[in-house]
This record gives structure tokens, sequence and C-alpha cells, in this order.
């Protein structure tokens, strides 16, 4: 991609309207565009982040045997008002009269939605367990929506359903989430933290937040600083040793503030390895048995001609969310340096050349140079703006691809000038430099 | 995948509600569920079909040259009462009150939001063309929503909208587009005219349908059958090859009746090529120039400090749409079978075991072969229901993939019963059968 040619709008400055760095970042170089209050546009670099996130919140799905679905946006109000819900909710909920006057909202969470299709589609009890998800627009009216996408209204979350037969059917499959959610996470070269949580408005009486480290996080959190060295390396997708992942975590406490106890905190962990800090919060998982299929008769046949209601779990991931979660991970904004985990980075390379007025040759050997990166695989983003060389490094060093390849007037012979994003040049050749990036890749 | 283990709620008959082929079978082998009046769900076999035709459209875009944005579903007036066309839109437009008291709605269609981005990001002509696209739900509140998700209230579609300096670069984005659209319908085996249309709401003086030819379809079309005839083997994307696209096709007399003019009909058409008959819209393109440009101050800077607004033109496919309008063309509702596109089939081939208690011989198999079209990236469905061989065979007739593997309980030797779906059955090794899957599926 030719810089000129994409449509990447890039502000000199950053907007004043922004306070935290991934709502400035995201304005600053055209990754969102906010069109009207809390609903923002995403332009082409925010839209092929947030994709690649969410081809990876997929994917980590599939592996666990959960299906994906799509439910619609808009909802019709009958169903919240079979679970209950519809009063609770308050004005959080965009409630909306249609042209026959019929009470209908632009769905908040999908608990009623996948009720409904789970009850009218499975009968026996042969056909649990059964996982299901979607990746769809979701609408919350904000009273104060802020922090660009972190706090907006319209946003992008996967959520899957979990449907079984016994609570410890449903355990089951709240652990294989549980595993899926870190391998996510770890995926987007996060370490989000899985804590004990409220369940709030979805209810039951078992959930996790998962919370990522951030300064600029909404939640505070209290930990045992020894989880950051559990990980889920050999964890199988069993029951036993998904059993085991769990314990291996709430050995350590980790909680966010509406669950913290001071006492609790102070005897169960050393003084050195307490943590007090603040995060973001990327996924949220609940169980809450038959709270929505009791009030809504989601039931399945047992044998002998028993009915059981079955056990619910929900499971969320803010897809959009996650965009600037990982901006605020990993965002120098002192330096105004961003390099995107290469998993996810809208480019794996930015090949910036020096252009003097009738003098291309740095231009064409940029060309030259992508046409290899093309047939290993590469995406690279060519600067073939007239500006100068120092602006379009900050500039690049904005748009974040990982690595960056520097292209001067005075030639080099057979080695370029290549960086990692934020770090120091060295002089290779250029099939070194697709060997690393390619390395790179290949870990995802 | 095993069908047991599948979300595919079969029903046993026809549902009396649908009245068109495509949604008695969509409702009769759960592609989706109707969620309230004009809104569905979408299973994992509708989805995965829908996801299908989405990447090809994707891909056709990209192409051309054209970046992916995705604007949000919900809208603010202000933009639309810019435009003028807050009021024009009637009832169909689905109006929201937000919290405090906004006027805001959900997105019938979005020249006005795509206007108001360009505008705020691209001042120089230099940086045109600009063509964006994106791929989202929309909303039109249908006063009789009807034949299931062919004309629902949520459906979801590509937009591409184009930005060029003067009419004549208009006109060469215009015809990128329709080569695209060309490329797109015949990558879903379909053979879609483009016929001169009315502009309806979007506005303009330029516009092109493309029509599917099918019985159930809503318009009405008039044509020349010599225009079958024309395709778009040979041309590049070069704006004198593409006018001669455009020559080729409308050198033949094709109109849908909103357009008709028999006089001119019978002039130009021999009595023997003429075709009066149905059809399904799958596209439709448009030219309006500075239509909502002017009245929304879009406009570039050319040398010598002149403003120019830019002049505009839009492009729809209907993602979701499509699904249905493949049905009405393929499917063959009096034998109930249907055979997708292997482009966008839910899954390559069906292998279809007896299964007799206390004998899971042919099941075995049928896993073994899965085993080798795992391998040859070959996605299969296997029915390891406790059916009859029959009902076996009428379910995989409709779920359609295109071809099918049926293992009864006697020995083959190392032969399969193998057939395209809907055809006779020939004997053949594993080996041959892969052979030719892997041709159909090159094909793409």
């Amino acid at each position: 991609m030719y810089f000129t040619k994409s449509f990447i709008p890039i502000l000199k400055n950053n907007p004043s309207e922004a306070k935290i760095k991934s709502h400035q970042l995201m304005l600053r170089v055209g990754m969102i565009k906010q069109s009207s209050s809390g609903i923002y546009s995403w332009l082409p670099l925010g839209f092929k982040v947030m994709k690649k996130i969410e081809q990876i919140v997929r994917d980590e799905q599939n592996k666990i045997g959960a299906q994906e679905i799509l439910m619609p946006t808009i909802q019709s109000s009958e169903i919240w008002k079979e679970s209950g819900r519809y009063e609770d909710y308050g004005q959080e909920m965009l409630r909306i009269k249609d042209r026959q006057n019929r009470e209908m909202l632009y769905g908040p969470t999908n608990e009623e939605l996948v009720t409904d299709i789970f009850r009218a589609s499975v009968k026996s009890y042969k056909s649990l367990p059964q996982l299901l998800y979607h990746i769809q627009w979701k609408f919350r009216d904000e009273v104060r929506p802020r922090f660009g996408i972190m706090r907006c209204r319209e946003f992008y979350m996967k959520d899957a359903y979990s449907f079984d037969i016994s609570d410890d059917a449903a355990f089951f499959s709240y652990n294989k989430f549980f595993l899926s959610y870190l391998r996510t996470f770890k995926r987007l070269d996060l370490v989000a933290i899985p804590m004990a949580a409220e369940t709030g408005p979805i209810g039951g009486n078992l959930s996790h937040e998962f919370v990522i480290l951030a300064e600029t996080g909404e939640s505070k959190i209290f930990t045992d600083k020894k989880i950051f060295e559990v990980n889920s390396d050999d964890t199988k997708l069993e029951k036993q040793s998904l059993e085991e992942l769990r314990k291996k975590y709430e050995k350590f406490y980790a909680v966010t503030d509406e669950k913290f106890n001071n006492e609790e905190f102070e005897k169960k962990v050393t003084e050195q390895d307490r943590l007090i800090t603040k995060g973001i919060e990327v996924g949220h998982i609940f169980y809450f048995g038959d709270k929505y299929s009791k009030p809504m008769g989601a039931s399945v046949d047992l044998t002998g001609g028993k009915k059981v209601f079955v056990k619910m779990g929900s499971y969320g991931v803010g897809v959009s969310r996650l965009v600037g979660a990982i901006i605020e991970a990993k965002y120098d904004d002192k330096n105004e340096v961003m390099k995107w985990p290469i998993s996810i980075a809208p480019y794996d390379v930015s090949i910036i050349p020096m252009i003097n007025k009738n003098d291309n040759t740095a231009l064409e050997k940029s060309i030259k140079i992508n046409t290899e990166f093309i047939k290993n695989n590469i995406e690279a983003i060519i600067d073939d703006s007239d500006e100068n060389l120092s602006s379009k490094l900050k500039k690049m060093n904005l748009i974040g691809s990982p690595f960056q390849i520097i292209i001067g007037n005075q030639a080099d012979g057979d080695t370029l000038e290549f960086k990692e994003t934020g770090k120091k040049s060295t002089h290779i050749k250029l099939d070194e430099v697709i060997k690393i990036i390619k390395k790179e890749k290949e870990k995802i």
C-alpha cells in the first residue's frame, strides 16, 4: 500500500478532546472518526486492526468447539419481559418504537435472544453441550460516553453462550472459555489476569473478569504478583486439566475493587508480593445456571420423560474495546511510538524512502523491496509522500508497523537500514530482513 | 463436522408461513430463525454461507482498489438534515430518540455519513480518487416484511462510495464497480445482467441494477436474449477497456418495468430474442455527482486555490439478500434438492453412512475418509445420526453440499458411492473423489 493512496487522515497534533492515550492515538492517526456522541466510524487503519483481533477471537472460539451464529442488533422487547430484565435495564438500553408502534430495543446483550433460539431448536439432552457465539454490534446508551472507543455507545463484541444439562457439565464449558480467553489474549500479546468478579446485571454466582494492567485503566486491582507466573501452556481441553488450570490461578489473590477485602489481601499475600494497580477489563465470563432458561422455558428432555432447564453461561470479549486496550498497554505516548503486536498490526513493516525532487531512486528501491515482501506474504506500507524523512518517521511511529526500513538517498550497497519500531537501527541485507519478519509472523 | 454435534435444527416439513422457496428452505434447514417481524438470527448453516458470500464480495472490492471502513449502524439526524433527506425518507427510516432526547436513526443507507467522513479527511485533489466501502447491517422499517430475508427489516449490505474530481474521472470509478460486480456474481455462479435503472431516493442520473433471472423475482424484466452472451472475461481495469465493456452490454435492450417502453423494445429487439421474465435485484450502482457533496460542503482544493465539490457514486450489494437469491436461482423445490455453488457451500461434501445398531463399520469408514479430506482442505459434514439412509439423504439434499458420499453397510472394496448432489451416483476410489472436489474448488 502506498501512503498517498491510502485513506489514513493524519492529524498534526493530539486532538484536545482526547484525554487518554488510546483515544489520542486513534484520532491522531485516523483509525477512527467520531460520527456522533459515543459513536465512531472505523477508518481503514483502525478497521484492519479490529478485523485481525476479531479473527483471532473467532479462531480461539472455534478451537473449543463453539459454533458461530449471528443475532440481529434490533430485538423485540417481548423476550426481555419474559426474563424480567426489560425494566431492570434502565436508560442504558436504547429503546425504540417501530412504525407499528411495537416496543423494540438495540441489544445491549443477548442472553434472552440466544435462549429463545435454543428453546426453539433443541429438544433433547443428546444435543448438549452446545456452545454458540456471535460477533456483533451492541449499543449501551451511556450517560457520558468518553475515552473514545473505550467507553462508547455502539461497540463490537464477541458473546458466547453455553448450554448444558447439569452444573457439573456447565463448569466444564465455563472452563473451556476460561482457557480460550487466556489463549486469545496471549495471541494479542497481552497478559490478562482472570479475577473473581461480581456478576452484575447478567446474574449468577460465578464470574471472572480478564484484566490487563494499564495505568489508565478504570478498574482498581489488587493482586498477588505471583499470579503473573501462572500460564496455560500445558493445559489440555479436558475436564481435569481445565480444573487444574482454574485452581492454579485461584491459588493467588486477584480481585477488582468491588470484591476487595483488605484483611483477606494482607492475610493471603506476603507484603513484597502485594500489587495494587489499575487495569482494563477485556473479557468477562459468567455462570448463571437456569436464570434465563427457567423463566423462558428452555428445557431439554431427559431419558424417562423428565425435563430439565438448561444450565447456561455467557462469555464476552470486547473486540472494539481491545483495540484501545492494546494501545493503552503498548503505546509509548511520551516518545510517540506505537508498535503493534505483529499478529494484529495494520502492516508488518513501514518502508520509508527519502524522496528528493527529481530523484526517485529511494522510491524505486522501496517498490523493489515491496515486490519481494509480497512474494513472502509480508504486508508493507510505503511512505511515498513528499514529506521530509523526520516527519515521515514520526508518522510511521504512530501508524505502528512493528518494523521499519529507512531508505536514505546515499547508496548503501545491498544492506538496508532496518529497525524494530522504537529501537535502534541495524544494517542488514533484504533476505535477512525477510527472515526476521517471517520468523516473527510464525509465532502468531 | 458431525451432524449430531452441529447446531442445524431441521424441520420435517416446509413451514406454512413461508411463501417462496428460499424462505422455505432457510427455515426448513435451520439457516435462519425469525426473532421478530422482518428480523432474523443467522444460525450456523446460514451464517457460513453468508460469510463466504461476504468474503467474495470483499475480495472483489479490494481488487479494484477500494478500501474497507466500517460506519456505525446508528447515525445522527443532523447530517440527514444537511442533505435534505431526513424528511424525504418517510417511515421506512427507523427513527430513535436517545436518553438525551437527541434524534438518531438506524442507517438505511450511508451517503451522508461517508460524505461527512470524506469532508473531514480529504482536502486536496491529489488524494483522489478514493473508493471506500463497508459491509454493515442496515435497517429499513418495511411496512410489510415478507419472503424471509429477501424483504426483511434488518439486512446486511456492502456499500461502496467513490469520490472523484470530475464527471469523467467519476465514470471511470463507476465502471470499476460495474466490472467488480460482474466478477463478484460470476464467482457466486450467478448470471447477473446489468440493466439501466431508475435512481430513486439515492438520486442522480446514471444507474444500473444487476438482476438475476428467477421465477419468484419481484422485478419484471424485458431483455434481449443476446445479452447473455456478453462477458467481461477480457476486460482490464483500465479506462478504455471498461468503457468498451459498458458499451458491449448497452448495445442490448435490458430494463426493468419502471424503465420499460414497449415501442423501443420491439424496435430494438428481434422477436425471437425478446425475453420477458422475472428477476431479483442483487446489486445496484448509482452516479449522482455532487448531490450530497454540494449541500454538505465536501470539496477539494485544486491547484491555484479553486475548490470543487467532489463527484460521488454509490454501489450496493445485498449480502444477506444474496443468500436467498442464490437459493431462488438454484433450489429445485419440487425434488427438494439444493446444490450450493462450491465457492459458498456450507460444506464441500456430505458423508452419509448407513448406521445400524451394533455396527459402526460405515461410521468408522466415514471418519477415515474425513481425515483424508481434512488433509486436502476439503470440508465435510458426516451424518452420524441414527436416522435411516433415505431420511439422511433427504436431509443432506436440503443442506446442499455440492457432493455426497454414501456409505452402505456392504463392503464396496475400495470404491465409494459418490455423487454430485442431485445427480446419479458413480463408484470411484477416494483419491479420485478428492481430485474431483479439489478441481472444483480451484475454479473459485
